[in-house]
């Protein structure tokens, strides 16, 4: 009994620390930065704020929170994302064009929903809530890293090229050489199982059957990709994937999603800390898959899969350059004898298509729509990137993207056969 | 001398009234709902506050005001709105996206300019520039207009249907039968010459022959419309040009702009006061150029010629429903004896399509990009509406939109052939 | 009755030879040059002739010939083309998917209702019929203009530039220097009355004020249309309206239609004849309005008003380079008092947006949808060009199309203020 | 020597049938049918039987045959597909608007090339040659089966559904019941290895790890879709990936591909044979793979990955209903102990995204953009299907399309755990 009250305490001081983090990330902004949707594929910060308080009303305080009274009965209908399950919603590609509620309505509604939770999270039988909490607090640590993708490239369509924090030098030095480090193959398992908190579609843990293989140690820089840059990489169809090829004429790309020409003609990188010149010896970033896998034919590399990853990742500390650590941006690996930035810096394009494991179930409920529908069409990446919340990411940890999509902090690990 | 400094006074008071009045459209508005761009045919609250400063900034103090430092560099690319001779200008779809500056600076932007133009204003030779700091003044009042426009549109694309300004009756009651008013054929004068100002598009005067017609004195009204969405006006293309059933059937047109079916069936309208039950008696408002030309011809009439329109207002004071009377929304003519709601209420589509008057030529300069470079594919409106502020229409006055726009407050007055 | 029973011959043998100019147009191609469809504007060889098949049919056969028995029950469907009184249709983007009926059947197609008209014609009563026949005859003739206007883009858009005809030269040599012809102004009276066959929208015959004006006695040539491209005339923003330079960047635009960059860097064009070397004195064709209004301003002149240049044309003989001079071509103007060039040779753009003549009313009928419902954004062209059947065309006629089009003979003659 | 002359003799006489077979399906077929593309996905007739003679101009004649005059040099632009090593090509949304060279000019293309192969293959050094003649066959006969789907697809865009060949009974009766057949789990090798030609995407053979399944006997019917169907299947959020879903609501879908509803209510099927009533026992047919999984989740059941497809179709004889029945449709299964139906009918879906082998690397030089450069947002599909030319497919072959494609014949077969 005392123990599941150190437990109930922990969940909440948990829970008030992932949503004091949420509230950090948009201070500073101004309610303007807060209320715009740069595009269909992101959103406004003061949606995000809200989806994530709509998550815990909804699925925690509506069913098990006797008298609750909704904050206004307009939100389920304006912040919910994608749960057909719920009911209708306010179409994706419209999120930014409610200004009203306003920031300052939603920071009430907030401290309205926080307040109820820590009620709700007191009360006897709150341990038998923690999973659905949990995931609620994963779910509000990934719409933090939304935040500041959505937020930079927000940033990235003003002329005036803002800063997000003021720039603080990293204190480190050129990346190392790097070197391959090779794994062995044979029938490893991979996915999740035990009793940490996972998402779905990290399990079930299953066997798979791997070639013996390399990983290159540490992540491509922006110096080798500015070789690939130059070497015509994004004029040489033969390097492309034919759905790619087409996507770097359609859109014009000539390099990675923030880069820029400075008026010297030299290249400069727009970053959360606002404009600067390149740092060839930082993690490349915000390639999308397309990029990753020509990058890889150029290099006479590949991408390694997912299970390969997560099999050499195995016995890693998952920390690294995430949000913790300030930067704000991935930075160069200085030192390191075996495989480093494997967590955190950039999330890592595998060659895996994102689709359910063996025996992979759903979620039951409305909380089932969370992973599974998405797998189509996607590529999985792997490790966790500098927005990412401290802790949230592990070795089994999926994330997925489509593969044109570039505008999260994303890389590329190369991989060779052995 | 003294003349002159009189007049050099009332510019300076003119230009002060004029400005006071956008801050005071704006006041009541969050940031957010400053911000944000609801489609690429409207543009940010914001960004009109400030389109109007860069105006005065760039077309009177920086070249008339030695020493004038400019408020910010960066708000001639910002804020040109398709001025190509200025040079390169901010991409008009993407103006939402600019969440700095924000409101706070937009505001202090406007303080310095009003500052700085105020001091031109008191120099000796101030008259000289008269000419253009009220086509500057006529231009902001176009801007105040826009403001109310695409502020209802941005609302009216919010679930929760927020309300600009609080509603209030306009203690009027059915709106009287109306009768057809005969006007005399023969050769006219139409367009605008003399002392006071007018816009470029406005002239030369010239002459036209016009045969005998007939103005209904009324606009029509919203239970006329009614009639004709009940008699399946929107589905019968007999009644359509081509273009205008195209469009209808694109977009799913079945009603006016903000008409909306209500939980009870019963036609509702949304407003700049919010969501009210149709009122019966106003003039139909949010009505498209096609939508106007098909209610004629279902009606058995036609829409009048702009030098008809002109004709029979000459002779009528340029005023009514306009911004000053703060009703904010067309409302029923209840009494009159002739024409009546000819200026205010409804700009009044006309069968003209917008061209150059005989002998047109652009003003010289960047401000003659003014109006003649938009001379096709839109039609004439004439009169002014309830967003338009007190006395900047006149019997001349030529706006123009597109026949498929309908975002404007823009009604209908029917013509006959006598 | 003698009378009568020879204007009944002489409107079979107009029928005959009508009809039969179809088929001579369509001869020499193959039936796949037949059956396919360009683009959305354009329709195949094999649906004119199958379309204008239909209007004898729907109009004239079915509702007088007792007896008649529709070719196919189908077609009613597939070769209706705009009129929604006449029902359900095949969409336009979609004609070119039908491959059966083929060539064959469509010309089975017509000499069934040939036979059938022939018949009809013989009866007692055909002269009742005449109106509704002559305008079937117009009708064809109009299609047998957009044959070649629509084969000669489908043409273009085959990297092997077929000749739908050999190349005959002109014998004639440089264009002539030309000058303006003067007009008087005053009240004249323009459009259709009378005894011989007009459309509807060239009716009724109004009284105009006109102010003086000039016209220059040819059109414009393609070396003065060379220099304009030379002087930069396709990237100056100040030279177009905002809708035409928006075209121009979209379309990628910077010459007329078919003008195409030889292999040594000089002009070329494709016509109908292949491609050959930009003639330079012969007329500039397929232009669109916008181009049209770019180039006048670039040249400090304007195009004229409809009524202007019918006023112009009234005395003149509505003869010239028509598709009887078997050229296909528009040719220099070598010799010439007065106005020449006025019909043939190439369509002229006029300032005039296309709309109803006071008192206009469409036929009744569904052929009444025949020209009404196409009044708006389009504008005005005169005079006929090299692919206007001879006779077609008069000083009345009011052809029309989009501001952005030009895949049809289009030109310039240019006009001034006297 | 002499064997290696049979073996010439043999892939002479291969030669000789397969290009046979090319010109067999297109005959009954007019000019008009062969040249219209319906849409940027197929292709007309005309281009393929032109596409895979360039083929063999460009890989094999130009490179090998002395003195080989290429028929006609604008070829080679005009029939490359999408080989960008090759150089430039013509659009493939463009292809249907070559109506010259004609379906004559493309049969003498054929003559002149085929004749010229055999010269090549009665050359002392033919053998070395064989492995890319071979290629090239193979190429011709997937080309046989986009033939009938681009023909079918460009039928059902016609009102009058034509049908390219008389209907024959298949002359069986009622589906049998079906039932689930196990498959042991363990390490399985799959891929291609050894003599026989294959693919580059079949390869390399390599070990996988299964876990045990089981697949159900015969394919899912047109009565067990319609049930789906009328069980709002299509309707159903909960059923559907998220891109499915979506794909759903833009297209309109209710039913697959080619099902209409008749003038009775009742479903009907339009085929290569016309319009007729749906048969409930043959597979269902022209389902994409968002519907395919829609279907297996609606069942409870799942698709087969295509590791476990090939592992179970490993022994069986690679033959079925394929080209060779001329039955142009999937039909019943009337009987069979174990697997039936998994070669011919239909394409099976598989839960598998289309990527290559471990170690796959495609082929060298311009053949090798076959397949790899498309291994990004297909699905893998198994089997053949009744458009498939006999003994072109096997147990290794791996045909794929994009999810939401479903106008060639594709269909479902289940799969469970076990």
């Amino acid at each position: 009994m005392l123990k599941t009250a150190a437990k109930a305490g922990e969940l909440a001081n948990r829970f008030r620390r992932v949503r004091a983090t949420s509230a950090e990330l948009a201070s500073g902004l101004s309610p303007e930065d807060q209320v715009v949707q740069s595009m269909p594929d992101a959103s406004p910060v003061k949606w995000h704020l809200a989806h994530t308080t709509w998550f815990f009303e909804t699925f925690l305080l509506i069913p098990n929170l006797p008298g609750y009274r909704p904050f206004d009965p307009a939100f389920g209908y304006l912040f919910n994302s994608y749960y057909e399950a719920v009911g209708a919603r306010h179409p994706r590609p419209r999120r930014g064009l409610v200004t009203r509620p306003g920031v300052a309505e939603v920071a009430a509604y907030r401290d309205h929903v926080d307040a109820a939770m820590l009620t709700l999270l007191e009360r006897a039988d709150a341990e038998r809530l923690a999973p659905l909490v949990t995931l609620g607090l994963a779910h509000e640590e990934q719409h933090q890293e939304l935040i500041l993708m959505d937020l930079l490239h927000l940033f990235s369509c003003n002329p005036v090229a803002p800063a997000y924090r003021p720039y603080r030098p990293a204190l480190r030095g050129a990346a190392h050489e790097g070197r391959w480090i090779a794994v062995d193959g044979g029938i490893v398992a991979v996915g999740h199982a035990g009793e940490g908190f996972a998402f779905d579609n990290e399990g079930p843990r299953h066997e798979v059957l791997l070639r013996p293989f390399r990983l290159f140690s540490r992540l491509v820089t922006n110096g080798e990709w500015r070789a690939f840059v130059e070497d015509g990489g994004y004029r040489n169809p033969a390097l492309w994937l034919s759905d790619g090829w087409a996507t770097v004429n359609a859109e014009g790309w000539e390099a990675p999603g923030y880069w820029r020409r400075g008026e010297d003609g030299g290249w400069r990188e727009f970053t959360l800390l606002g404009d600067h010149p390149l740092d060839e010896d930082a993690p490349v970033c915000h390639v999308g898959f397309y990029e990753a896998d020509a990058f890889a034919r150029w290099a006479g590399k590949r991408l390694p899969t997912e299970a390969e990853w997560e099999t050499a990742a195995a016995g890693l500390s998952p920390t690294g350059n995430t949000l913790g650590s300030g930067l704000l941006r991935p930075v160069a690996a200085v030192a390191g004898d075996g495989l480093v930035q494997m967590f955190g810096d950039v999330w890592e394009w595998t060659a895996s298509a994102y689709s359910g494991y063996p025996g992979f179930r759903p979620a039951t409920g409305a909380v089932g729509e969370y992973n599974g529908k998405f797998m189509a069409n996607q590529y999985v990446l792997r490790g966790g990137c500098c927005a990412t919340p401290d802790g949230h990411a592990r070795a089994t940890y999926r994330n997925f993207f489509y593969p044109h999509q570039r505008w999260m902090f994303s890389g590329v690990r190369l991989a060779e056969d052995a």
